[in-house]
């Protein structure tokens, strides 16, 4: 494993900001790894992968605590600016929202073994496999928005999380039809509920990363009449 | 709104760090305030004191940025050596939990607003009520310490999550129960089921921030291995 440039030098503040930069880009990649394995452990009920999964969470925590030492140890020698300080604790609260990210995946993890022994049929999972799909895009061009501090694409991230919603509700109705056609599915289908809810949880900490990145580079926070004000002008 | 010390005068470092814990105790106020009424509003379906609790997460939230700014405020102007600068991160991750939890009471607000109509049986939500009184005293205690740096009560706190989780698979089971019993409880059931499943999730930021609690106190996290020791020693 390669050490951070602030294990090994006196780098400078630069550096520093860098290397935390790159802790948070391999947390998320971490994180997203977690939630593409615990959905496909949740699918195809593969008990190997799903203790993988909740195993492999432990390191995501770890990631968590070191990126919060580092912003602490950065702050404390370098005393940085008010603007470098903002970004400096923005960076902690990203890597909490990716530490609950991590935290989902091992959920969905966990579930798959609560399913075992049980035939889930296609139709049961379909949606689930499409709501992984959005929330981990919605993650992915989150934690490139923070990364390029890039205002247009966060706006884009939170807009986008009407259609997470929208998912999850007809995820939800189309579920609880399978419940009430057989009160066999209700076990099941109660367990998938939950999948779909942390998915749905998923794609809020998104919004959060995104709505934090775009604070940080435009100064405001992204609130409703924002994100409908940059509606219209992409519409216009 | 008496102001925070910060806001009219130079004022020691002592009183803001002072400030500093008084918004904490207060939005902490406000979150307790927040699930009692969430959780009213659930089960006697009051659809006013839903979007009562519904508009007063907006507080929450914005208590949130303010403490996060005074933070910043602090750390910029104090330049707090390492212990303090911890205790001041462990606020911002403090108020972070908070905020989740006011989230958590809007959603058991939300959620009374699907289920008006219905005629909800006391057999479906005693088991909420109690579930409720057991996290309210989790992040009670939890708030006691954290303000007081009470490394003992913390781990309490951290031992009688076990209680919370427990509560929780029974409700959970039992409201299966009654779905299985006759489809007609189904949709009523599953929205009780994310009832219950937000009120544990209440119970785990309780625990967060009594592990946080615990690590400034004792500069040790509180793992599992340490929760055991303490609960041997308190048993021996």
């Amino acid at each position: 494993m390669p050490g951070t440039a602030s294990d090994h030098i006196v780098s400078s503040f630069t550096d520093e900001l860098n290397s935390l930069a790159q802790a948070i880009a391999e947390m998320g990649g971490q994180v997203e790894v977690a939630i593409e394995n615990g959905t496909k452990a949740l699918l195809k009920l593969d008990r190997e992968l799903a203790d993988l999964t909740i195993i492999a969470d432990q390191r995501v925590d770890d990631m968590q605590r070191r990126i919060d030492d580092m912003c602490v140890s950065i702050i404390a020698r370098r005393q940085p600016m008010a603007s470098d300080l903002r970004s400096i604790v923005t960076a902690i609260h990203v890597a909490n929202d990716l530490e609950r990210v991590g935290d989902m995946a091992k959920q969905l993890a966990r579930r798959s073994l609560k399913l075992e022994g049980i035939n889930l049929q296609p139709t049961f999972y379909n949606g689930v496999k499409n709501m992984t799909a959005l929330v981990l895009r919605q993650l992915k061009d989150a934690l490139d928005a923070y990364a390029n501090r890039d205002a247009a694409a966060s706006v884009e991230v939170c807009n986008r999380d009407d259609e997470v919603d929208a998912m999850h509700t007809s995820l939800f109705r189309e579920l609880l039809t399978y419940m009430l056609e057989d009160p066999r599915n209700i076990t099941t289908c109660t367990h998938l509920l939950f999948c779909a809810k942390n998915l749905e949880r998923i794609g809020d900490h998104a919004t959060n990363i995104a709505e934090r990145a775009y604070y940080l580079q435009t100064g405001k926070q992204l609130t409703a009449d924002v994100q409908d004000l940059h509606r219209t002008q992409i519409k216009a």
